[in-house]
């Protein structure tokens, strides 16, 4: 199993910050939103004596506040539908676990969450990377070139929409595209949703639920770590109409007893939370977006389309090595004793020699610190280029 | 997958509740002791606004808490070898998947507590019990027999010490005896000491890793939850002196992010928890033990040893197939419209036909309700042998 690609750098960091310097962390997606305070109310009003374990499943009105947000996005999932989980990572972990066996595969495009490797990996399930490109931003290939990794040993088609860390949110025709596929092949849909709530510029989102043809086939993952920013709490769910793909991943709920009882009860209220919360989030990012798209693009020679959802962009540099740059910036470079630490996209790649001279960058920082650290990862890259004689004459 | 044995006769308990009837759950393992104040009011105090991820291998100021309490068990552990994990079942999953391929064996003396089936057959390990006796209160059979369930495939022995269902607490000798088999046949031991401070009569608990020769071999799983009456907490940890296996695991905990920040928190203070807690806990428990030890040796032709450790007992009852009684007693049967729910034993066995005559007791409640609940079982065993002509003549 491999290690968190994103830990690689950890020791730069730590050395960085003991010789004094300040890092703008854009490698990271702890948001620094606050969590609306309805949560720690909750939590500190509990008067129960004895902190018991709560339903396998997850505690009842948790989830009927659940399948009553999911009616804001015209999807009807009933009380046996939906699993609470240890995070949206449990959840992708027992979805994986019950759709598929040790030599099984799954279709991801790519470049796609680095931890899908681990939860596969874990029980020798095979990621099939279906690659996409950067000058596209990311959006999907075509059906036939898509079609050409499926085998008899395919089982689902695994995505992060809106895309983590590339950005990308599959329109309407792209996840009718998917769900047509998942027809023609049988295979599972595995929607990891989690940064449903992140899009921007007015786009609607369409949800892998909205496609009533697949509803048996469809497994939405989801969490309240990134919509509530609410990361610690580790509380997710899995939510499918399939009702006998729930009972099997039941079991495996069962068998770790149950989700934190408290941290569920905490969630209750989340759901409860106003229309205006997310909206002034939604605001907030999509500045912040704006900032790092243009401050990208007036780098020469950067490729960077418009991510239009989740707060990642990956950005191609005019590099070889990625992962250097990022050393480089942390070790040797830094702007007022300030430096930033980015994350060598080659990590969310599985096909090798792939995103060697890309990077993610996470925007989950307030305005003036983005402009700070985006100001010091351009002139950084000037140094970096001249450093090694390949800047442009 | 199987699905909760216990779970199968929840049904029946629903339908008597609707009934009108009170149930005494002698089924479950969630015990009634206060959890200490402590814990929610630290959780109770946190100020920070945001609840951000915390670090996958655990709280550094819990490990170090975890630490301290184990020297107390003269046990020493140092930072890198202790891994925070959501609950004791997550830590048994981690040490399975890190410990064993699919195909893979791991010895484990039967009756064993049932999810050990899930997280094994999770990832495609077999299990091979190895069987024990109510006669012999359910200690380790014979090095050589012992031995005999070795094959190529066997990569560990799986325990749980003090014994969920069964109460044994493994001798001194004993410990060594699997030991000394894990040296001569390349093992590792995976012991599940969650019920460590629940051990009576006076009797020294002896953990695995207190046996020096193998503490490369050694695997501790551990959890806050029955320590501290903190099931809904869901904090548990791995601890091992094998830095390279805690390393190997550590990446399974980086995939899924981090376990509960909040309930880390809290369960720091717990680890503060004075020794007296202990003491006053082991004597409730002491005593609701020999109350269900005594009621069930006063029921001709049961056989029950005296349980040492846990708080759960098995009884070998003079009838056929103990679900059915189990039922009997939910649907059939009450005195003064109460009756009491217990948990057939065969789920607790992989041997096909082992433990249909036997029952698990939790000894969870208070001492009143625990003698009702005696009584009620002493008077349906007697009434469910008169249906089906078995008394004795």
């Amino acid at each position: 199993m491999q290690e968190s690609p994103i830990r690689k750098l950890a020791p730069y960091a730590v050395a960085a910050k003991k010789s004094g310097k300040k890092i703008y962390h854009l490698n990271i997606g702890q948001p620094d939103i606050l969590t609306p305070p309805a949560f720690m109310e909750t939590v500190t009003n509990y008067s129960e004596k004895v902190l018991a374990y709560s339903p396998s499943e997850g505690i009842p009105e948790l989830i009927q506040s659940i399948i009553q947000y999911y009616k804001g996005y015209e999807i009807d999932f009933e009380e046996d539908e939906i699993l609470i989980t240890n995070g949206g990572s449990e959840a992708l972990q027992f979805s994986i676990i019950a759709i598929a066996d040790a030599g099984d595969e799954i279709l991801v495009p790519e470049p796609f969450y680095a931890n899908y490797n681990s939860f596969c990996s874990a029980v020798d399930v095979n990621i099939v990377p279906v690659t996409c490109r950067a000058e596209e931003g990311f959006h999907l290939p075509l059906k036939s070139y898509i079609e050409g990794f499926i085998t008899p040993k395919t089982k689902a088609i695994m995505v992060s929409h809106p895309g983590n860390p590339t950005g990308v949110v599959y329109t309407k025709e792209e996840v009718k595209l998917l769900c047509e596929i998942a027809i023609e092949h049988n295979l599972f849909i595995i929607s990891d949703e989690v940064y449903r709530e992140f899009v921007y510029d007015g786009l609607e989102f369409f949800s892998f639920a909205n496609v009533k043809e697949t509803e048996d086939r469809v497994v939405i993952i989801d969490s309240i770590s990134k919509r509530f920013s609410a990361c610690g709490a580790r509380i997710g769910c899995i939510a499918s109409k399939n009702k006998q793909l729930i009972a099997q991943i039941l079991k495996l709920c069962q068998s770790r007893l149950c989700a934190p009882t408290l941290m569920q009860i905490g969630a209750i209220q989340l759901y409860n939370t106003q229309e205006n919360y997310f909206k002034s989030v939604n605001k907030e990012y999509e500045k912040r977006r704006d900032i790092i798209y243009q401050s990208l693009n007036n780098i020469p020679n950067v490729i960077c389309r418009k991510p239009t959802g989740a707060f990642y962009v990956i950005a191609k540099l005019p590099i070889e090595d990625a992962e250097d740059f990022s050393i480089f910036l942390l070790k040797d470079f830094s702007i007022n004793n300030e430096t930033v630490m980015l994350a060598p996209a080659k990590g969310f790649y599985s096909t090798p020699g792939l995103g060697n001279d890309e990077v993610r960058i996470a925007y989950i920082l307030k305005e003036e610190d983005l402009i700070s650290a985006m100001e010091i990862l351009n002139k950084g890259l000037i140094q970096y280029l001249n450093n090694k004689n390949m800047l442009p004459k």
